[in-house]
């Protein structure tokens, strides 16, 4: 059983994550989680937040000589704007600065409802773990999940889709590492002007803008998830890691919406074999899933980001104290973090992906994993 | 901690469900659960089968003169078809009639991949469990946590959004419970016709089709799920849940995909408030979640299912046998299963609402869950 | 991940369970299963119900022709007596027959607690899933677990090591099963005649007696369980699961209390090393664990059971109605179950050792399993 | 739900803990946690190291001016040690000083059985997490769960009941925090001088020993824990967590083993009421639980510690590169931490104890579970 927690607000000393129950022998020197962070804060549309921060891991624990231990891995991440912060975010100090008190919420954010249930007058107690900063553990800890995968051949990518209604016309595939030198980690060059053009156009008028990401994963054994109980589907699972990423209001695998329309005749993925590559199919718009369980195709998932609604131009809200109309408070923002997403994506993919793989094929030792997998793939071969 | 696990194959003797973790105090008669079986078993589209069985729960454990005790409750609903597959299914005979084995596996379903994991060179073995038969002890899992809910004022339903191409038009709300009185579960009368054009023409020609359910949940407090770890997010949790039914291929919450196409003042549902109703939206995009976490307007989620693959008209296959190409066989088939879908999606709302109610509101009685929940509405009502 | 749900009432219609995340191909015909029931019924001191039934068990799913398929085993054991227990118990009909209620609560029992925490002002609502009953579905879960331990040479054995005052004279080891042909099921013959005299003492001034029980298990391999996190370290692990068996109050493994007591030069167990044993222990204080993981000696855990609190002479207690002090009620009882005790103490050690197979070895055939368990032993022998 | 994770090496840079689940609105300010990190680093028949660290928690996240906010509660200890480890420890370093290396397994450690199952051919890789230093992070989270605690007016404290064979002769409840005064944590001062003769003795012979620690709760309300299932059984729960400390090899409840050897009538403990106290017992034998269930009087959990096995006298083992025997390594080593596990004992027991709150009485701010509380100790009034 693979497990994490996080923990760390937006304008606190760090962020914290303990990843328990990796095998011993994955090779990590810092520099697979450093590449993640910087493309999560990097895009375009993205707000003054990032040039301040470049974020670095720091291994506290389950690590020595650049090598897993088995024992729990402890990450650090931290926030370089802490001093700037710490009369009004300090842990123990009493005397807090009010000054940045939140008593007008942000609709689109937790800032009501969190506020409501954690019964916080100052929402900025909300708002501090609701910023989408948490997501930064999660890439640090995707960025690990991902060796662990890539010892057995399996890769993971995430990338922009859309933004607004700028769709790249580029098939699902794992792309160059080039594709994040263009602030819109787009694999389609010709979409790129008119993505920037809408970013640009938003940004304007003080608005923002969503959009879609997409994450493929490649080298996939068929046999990960299991149609025999609910919530052992890998789809369901997939689908929560997606749609628990701040901003996503829609996830699909696959053709997606489009085979809830098209007739079976056109939707299904005729079985194919040859000596050479096994089964397969000719096309793949199941996205990698059938019955809840991956078919040996690539993984392919879609998610879609509603537009931030931290904007310029303020929403209407209610001040709690007294009751009034009022517009809601403006936290720093970006325009457009669609190509951040695409790298938490991808980060959440990774890890449920790992979690199965060790369900599958248990394993303390890296070696060990990659034996028990061979072995798999050996019955694979011979089904 | 609420928990449940089912059983069953599809020509097996019984489907079995054990709940754990229910209050006692909830009153149940068998009712409440029969109907959501006969509305999943109905729908237009459906195959032979449902002819065949009208499925009812027996209660087994758990439950004494109508009232739950609070310890596990056993369900169990009989597979009238049983006795003419007994030869085939047998758990204990070591002669089984072979003449039901699946060698040639269909595309879109479980067939192959499941059959390359658990080793099953009959892949009967698989798909008697992925078999979508299995939703019936969800639905009765669900129709349980569907009185919980009912003792707090909260109300889930699910129906038909589209099929095919035809979309109703009506608002994301509770419905009368007539609309299951005709054959689409739609609440909008003026589609049910061209509805069920689509389908009879899908069916005259061998096909199938799919479309797209909504569930909507009203009454539901503020405060349910929570922004502060991603397993913990409601709407992941929810998504999990509804993508894990069989042949559903995308989840969206309130304006879903829409929402990331259009700039953010369109989107978000500005906070207002008044003395009886509290804090309120003028408008519900955001379909009941901001943060993970219920803002008090009602859930909305719709989720697609792709079109049926078990269809008359085969799909390419393989005998794996032999490896040669071949057509998939052909298991008896629905042509439209949206309808039973979108009941299978109310059943699994109502669990992880459930599950959310439990961990807000703790207690082992359910009168002590209504007065736990009580005093938090006041503390709602005083934020 | 392995799991399962009990549910059933001692005089309900029967007890249900469902395991979840077994493999496929492990090979069951209901004997292996029905032996251990009838051993659980067995043994000297019994009361008068187990002359009633005779436990069998029936596979509702998740086998098809003896073997497992993958998928959730469902077994049902039927409660013989349950009709003449209908009217008292039945599900759903509102007019119970009330001669049965509990209002006088017995020490010892989860009565009174029980009652007050499901506000049960009849207390029958609890004792009927309190009951030292529910254990038979238990052993029924116990007994497939230990199929699967089998196929990878891992024996487990559970015998009584102590009745009251008297204890056996026996080396912790797998004895030949004939010691169940004795109703002591304790393998030193010398003291079986002692601890039927005690038995006998003790009913014949309705009291009752206690013990101590005694579960091995050889051929463990070394590296079950971790020393990384808390909560998998397999000493705790087992201690929860055979504490959690009704009646048990203290649990040791190895030398358990006494090597608290002694120095550390007396308790630790040194290494040796031989080309055909590999690394091995001249004696097994520890128990078979060390830090939390199996070391490759044989596992040895002792459970202390209390007297039975259902006794023919009743203890004080109060009538909840009334107030009034007043006996406990009688129900039907045992005058010593420690024999009993033994095989579900065996049962859930079996549970555990499954449950940390399936996390060390992965896998879903057994075949898989097999096959990566014996590369890891080839890893332990070169170690 | 409420979890936590911890992590670090003991020569590591750091300790961690990610507290996730905690309400908002405990107080915090350190002091609370660093007393118990304090307590856990005395006692008499420390080695060394004590000396070296004075353990103090630094809050990362989830606490602002000395509140819970309801996100994770991140934790940080420094290791004091580590400049002196760092090229031996080093996360990244590919250079390590190999002096440090462990090739002779200790005997009653996790050096052998955690390095087969791990592939660590240097055997600090193991005992560097498997070693106590680990409790440290556990008494942290302990001493968090104790204010949760606090504030429903449980209490929980921990102390020495024996050390090698002298037993206190002092009755199972919470005494004055004085007790820490003493290096024994012993609440009979008629003992310590024999128990410091006992460590004494033991030390000049270079051998080391262990005894019993108690843990004892007052003001647990009945109904904690539940008989319903064999997991949410109290009492398993409590013996994992206890059972799961390093160096723990038995564990009882109330009169424990005793229990099972004298006869039912002189165990139970009758069930008596008063208008005052209501429902009660006037003796505990049973140790607070019934049927796994919190009964309402103190909860009374002993633990054996065997004596350590690290001591200045190695024991017998081999040398894994060249399979001779040799003695095993010594590493720094106490004489007797029998006061250190009850402090760990304690924190274990309100670590079980919140989390059991949590899910009876549910909540998200500290005033909102009061309040449930409160009906609930109501309703246990008018039962």
């Amino acid at each position: 059983m693979l497990r994490y927690l996080t923990a760390g607000e937006s304008h606190g000393k760090a962020l914290l994550a303990i990843i328990e129950g990796l095998p011993a022998g994955i090779k990590l020197d810092g520099s697979e989680i450093n590449i993640l962070l910087e493309r999560r804060q990097g895009g375009y549309g993205r707000g003054g937040r990032m040039s301040i921060e470049k974020d670095e891991v720091e291994f506290i624990s389950g690590l020595r000589s650049s090598y897993t231990l088995g024992s729990p891995l402890g990450l650090l991440i931290k926030n370089r704007d802490w001093e700037n912060w710490q009369t009004a975010m300090d842990p123990l100090d009493p005397v807090i600065d009010m000054s940045k008190r939140v008593a007008r919420p942000r609709p689109g954010h937790a800032d009501l409802p969190g506020g409501i249930k954690y019964g916080h007058k100052d929402m900025r107690n909300i708002l501090e773990r609701a910023s989408a900063r948490e997501t930064a553990a999660r890439v640090a800890v995707g960025a690990v999940a991902k060796e662990l995968l890539k010892a057995l051949g399996i890769r993971v990518q995430g990338h922009v889709f859309r933004i607004g209604g700028i769709e790249a016309d580029s098939p699902p595939k794992i792309y160059d590492e080039k594709i994040y030198d263009n602030p819109f980690y787009c694999s389609d060059p010709r979409v790129r002007d008119q993505m920037k053009l809408v970013v640009d156009t938003v940004k304007s008028s003080n608005d923002s803008i969503g959009g879609t990401i997409r994450v493929v994963a490649e080298g996939v054994p068929p046999g990960l998830g299991s149609h025999v109980h609910w919530d052992r589907r890998l789809d369901g699972r997939l689908a929560q890691a997606v749609m628990s990423i701040p901003g996503i209001k829609a996830v699909e695998f696959g053709m997606g919406l489009r085979s809830s329309i098209e007739p079976g005749s056109h939707i299904h993925d005729g079985i194919s074999y040859s000596k050479e590559k096994g089964y397969y199919r000719e096309r793949n718009n199941a996205g990698g899933l059938e019955g809840g369980i991956t078919n040996g195709e690539p993984l392919v998932i879609r998610a879609a980001m509603k537009a931030i609604p931290t904007m310029i131009m303020p929403l209407q809200s209610v001040d709690i104290d007294t009751k009034e109309k009022m517009y809601a408070i403006v936290e720093r923002s970006d325009i457009c973090a669609v190509p951040a997403a695409s790298i938490v994506g991808e980060a959440m993919v990774c890890w449920v992906l790992a979690e199965a793989v060790m369900e599958k094929f248990g394993g303390d030792r890296l070696e060990e994993i990659v034996e028990n997998y061979h072995n798999y793939l050996q019955h694979v071969k011979e089904f």
